[in-house]
């Protein structure tokens, strides 16, 4: 198996999703990080290169270098992927300079600040062929993947109802009263993290994991945002009803002042023939529910699991009662990404197993839902097409 | 203690609810049976009245031939108090009838078909000063109780997010292309069941217990009603966004088309200092959570508990560990109501502890909610006060 | 069905356990306390009576006068059985009197101080043909009956380990440098406790639940006893190693010592087929495992259990969803000693069903355990026959 | 930081742990696979070479001659670790002639086959000075170094019991009466896998962690091993009693026929101030409980946790709420192992925090509990010492 390259942008000295991604990617071995700009700072980004062992020379001092850079170099040498780390406003240009440089793409979400420009980027993907990959990251668990196999089969019936809760409370211990620290700049500058805050940093991965599990999209919303502790339009916390192409229904609830909640993403989704319940914290089970049936607990990397879904069992590592967590979920994602980049650049069709992590469409498909979400608000409630 | 008499209506052979009562009024042996219209049809009632030891001569053949009896009795010897568990059209006409005639009234939810019709029963226990307890079972839980109480004493905070699910999944297995059968009727005819199912039947329960719990009520709505099995106009699913006074914020979701769910009431209360979650199915745990605190879980009958609510400790007859129920849920009601009686029919005032009991004015609030969510629904889906 | 006319002797006031007792003989209305001995206190007797409404001529200042006052009334007015809730020394005597007076008994663990005391009273059983119930409450759940014939239908397949724990943690807040008060007294002074005070308080729970649910006999044991804060002699803590006929082999834990356990009562059965795990403290599920097969998580009340449990059906009240506790466990066992005793008293067999309470077989299979334990624990921890 | 050069012997296609030991050390980068003598087959081996990015120079053909070839590179190049992932009875060998080679150790559990061998590693260790390491895994989860921390600051009190279970059913899908594959004969042929199974497999991981977590150690047991399914004389199952120094008192039990577990390993410790509970399948919780207060429930990676356990906080990656598995926690004890090796190859003298991983010491109490386990059980149960 060919080790990819990957050249990163972003991720330096002090953020956390950064170092997220270089250890799902150490993990299978199968990606070595060879280039980055991860700090503006030259001093931390040395600091970086260093400390990950990339060579000086291929530390750059800006997104556009390294883009430059990487494709100055020989087709041996030089990154087969770059993923993207950044402050959300710069996932759009990154994104867009990196695919028209002939580079596959691994996009931090949400994929872009406004709806126009993910389409732009869809269009490019289709344009270059590039792989893109986008990080929403739990629907990379085994369980997940279990999740949406089963409905995809048939096994789960007719989806009806949703109920999808992403619950945080880390807002809570902030003090916004003071000016914001860079990493929260990210989140709550409109300039930086786009029009939303809430929805954009949590709500979007709740949405993505309801049209991946479902297989449905949403046809349209209603929103109610709020900001409780955050500075008057910014949205900490909002709730959205759901409807779905086919008539299915549902709730997606999102908040950043959920005191009390750690990472709190729940799912619950109610067929006409099962019920299933998957909670992110402890995320090597599913529970599968009939009525007046035993509940069951399925748990991940058994036997019965890989019979019905080949994603759930190429995405485990140790044996059954060995629990994977958050990193694994992420590394899932690469693993396929990597498959997938494998493939393509040999001139070979990836299978659908391949296939299976985030990518442009869904990209498109949460900045959607974003603008969705905030006109609806806006217009203090009412049903907005998706 | 004064024994207190009862006469039932309603509640005969083959009635869950009724069955559940006189279980409740038996466990805690304060209250008699003493007459009753149970069934309709004599030899049921008869059966009845013998299996439970009502004398033949205070078993009645209608609720008008009860009242009527019961008040021909001299003071010692009639009902001290009327057990409404009817279907939800003949809750009016007898909780009227036994208030005017001077009893006090024990009557299941929803209170009546309509909110004129609530109102004036507000208005007649008004007037009369008769006790009437409403049984909205779930706020008679003991760590319901103290979930009421921690917010009450501010430890809580400013509650400002609420989320309440009532998902059940009994409709999945019923036969709506046949004849409904006695018991559906009731909750699926609208001439017995009022002008909704799902949210008249269950989501009625989930408003309740939210404005028992938070003390706040629920200022305005939006909701999302469906008929996924049931026929067209009758709603087995919905969805509801909440307003409450002050600011708060909620979403409310009822269900009887949740596949796999039997009893599955669940409540999460988000204040700016602690965020609260019980579960009906496991009620004898209340978990409170802090950001950045480990989560604590409190346990029914301990002193800590009983330090903060006395009407926690009130409502437990075991010691801790040893785990009660929903029939103790009940109980717990009838308790306070009784006791309430006592010093009613003492001429003294209630505590406040006695007076831990849903009563007329929550049965206003409940047809102003379902009232509310019906007319939002039909609009489309717009805010509408409650 | 005929009422049972019921007299109690000892659960007086301020007694925990009389209480409940009551409690459960109400809750399902086919029993009516007629007379009793509850308190050795006149006051406090007289003061029991009153609140529970027994007539002052049923009310008797020793256990020799009920025995001998209800003895010397009408057939049809005298109690139809005695309830025996004293200190564990009185357990002997007053069933031995009521037995040999005609009475049927229900009678609190452990049954005896003594194995010799034990089987006499076996053989007065069998000589009077009396119905005789031992409080072994922890069988009478519905969860716990269904594991029993679960595995009497053989669904587990050959039982190979058992692990149960009764952990609690109530002498971690006890003074021992105080003298007992009178409740404690009981449990720990052994001229009415008997040789043990954990084993016999609660260990003898554990073994009655283990020999219940799995259908075997303990054979031998080895039993390793401390005393961490009880004084010495009086064990406050055990470990002991079973072995059954046919062959499992399993471990029994009790404690009193175990900080921060309230009443954790947990079962694990392991059979050639089918694994179960039920806990006390959440006592309407019971788990069942099988190796490669998703965990079912069963659920009181429902049909899946009345199919293969008629006794478990029985034992419930309200339907799946709506939970049920310790107090029902009581009176599961009452229902069926009273169904018991009117096909007695009838001339009539009972059916298998009726027959699913714990009696004085299960008494002296407690005080030989206890025996055994004792012995073992004394020779250093030694194989010693149950 | 420097990057170490690890070789491996054992853990080749088809291994299962060895694959863990790569992904461990992969996943935070620190070390580099330089050598290897994964599989005897050679093809296998070149195999597993090629996928790893082994130089087919530093393949090796046997385990002596990776000792050899690394041995005579330059300092420089050559490997500074030996990694060995092979049957249990070439731990020792290999053990011993990687010390003699100057070469710092990572080896699988049981460490050797007798106790004698473990002795003369330990020995050899402390003569060598070299650095070894014992993969203990479980003592590499945060929560159970948080556990350790709270018992060696106090926050526990006491210790007086524990309770230890490692349940697994994986005996139960294997046919024996077919010749046994590969990888079970390491764990069943008495040559291989040395004189007892489950508790040589299994149960010296629970006695580890209980050692590892109370700081206390074993001073005597009693066994009861069986043999359920497994060819006679070698244990499928075993109970045992445990005293400790100091006086705590416990049980062990450990199943390889327990139907329907997975891996699982739960410990439950009782101080006279706390109790502490932990369970591997959902590790990133660890249960504090005291009498009469609300149960608390620590969370991985929070504040709270940092402030107690300096070990536990070094031992997570992502943030509170993203949970971590089994792959991490291998991940721990390499971190610590790398950091000591640094350290003393420096000439520096390592941190506590460093040590915080089990070592050559840890493998003579597994081999001296492995040996009074057998004795024990041998004499029909009788104490042992340890």
């Amino acid at each position: 198996m060919k080790k990819l390259k990957m050249a990163m942008v972003g991720g330096g000295v002090g953020a956390f999703v950064g170092k997220i991604h270089r250890e799902a990617v150490r993990l299978d071995g199968g990606v070595e990080v060879v280039a980055g700009m991860f700090n503006r700072d030259p001093a931390q980004n040395a600091q970086m290169g260093d400390a990950i062992g990339v060579a000086p020379g291929r530390l750059y001092a800006s997104w556009q270098e390294l883009i430059a850079g990487e494709s100055s170099l020989p087709a041996a040498a030089r990154a087969d992927f770059i993923a993207i780390c950044t402050p959300n406003h710069l996932h759009y240009p990154v994104a867009k300079a990196a695919l028209e440089a002939g580079f596959h793409v691994m996009c931090e979400k949400p994929m872009t600040l406004t709806r126009a420009e993910a389409e732009e980027l869809e269009d490019l993907v289709a344009r270059t062929g590039r792989v893109f990959g986008l990080m929403h990251t739990y629907a990379g668990y085994p369980m997940v993947k279990l999740a949406h196999d089963l409905i995809a089969r048939g096994d789960v019936g007719k989806v009806c109802k949703v109920v999808v809760e992403y619950a945080q409370g880390s807002f809570r211990k902030m003090d916004f009263s003071q000016p914001l620290d860079k990493r929260n700049k990210w989140k709550m500058d409109p300039a930086c993290a786009g029009k939303s805050c809430c929805m954009s940093d949590i709500g979007v991965h709740a949405a993505h994991l309801v049209e991946y599990v479902t297989g449905l999209k949403i046809e349209s919303l209603l929103a109610d945002l709020s900001s409780f502790v955050a500075p008057k339009g910014l949205d900490d916390d909002g709730s959205v009803l759901l409807r779905f192409e086919g008539g299915a229904k549902g709730v997606l609830v999102a908040s950043k002042v959920a005191t009390g909640e750690e990472n709190g993403l729940r799912l619950r989704i109610y067929g006409d023939r099962k019920g299933l319940v998957w909670k992110q914290e402890n995320p090597n089970i599913l529970r599968v529910r009939a009525q007046r049936e035993p509940e069951q607990t399925w748990k991940r990397a058994n036997p019965y699991v890989r019979e019905v879904s080949e994603s759930s069992a190429r995405a485990s590592r140790p044996p059954a009662g060995h629990p994977e967590g958050y990193i694994e979920g992420f590394a899932n994602h690469y693993l396929n990404f990597c498959d997938t980049i494998r493939a393509v650049d040999a001139g070979d069709t990836p299978t659908p197993a391949m296939l299976d992590f985030p990518g442009v469409h869904d990209g498109v498909r949460g900045l959607r839902f974003i603008d969705a979400v905030v006109a609806s608000n806006a217009a203090g409630g009412i049903w907005t097409p998706v």
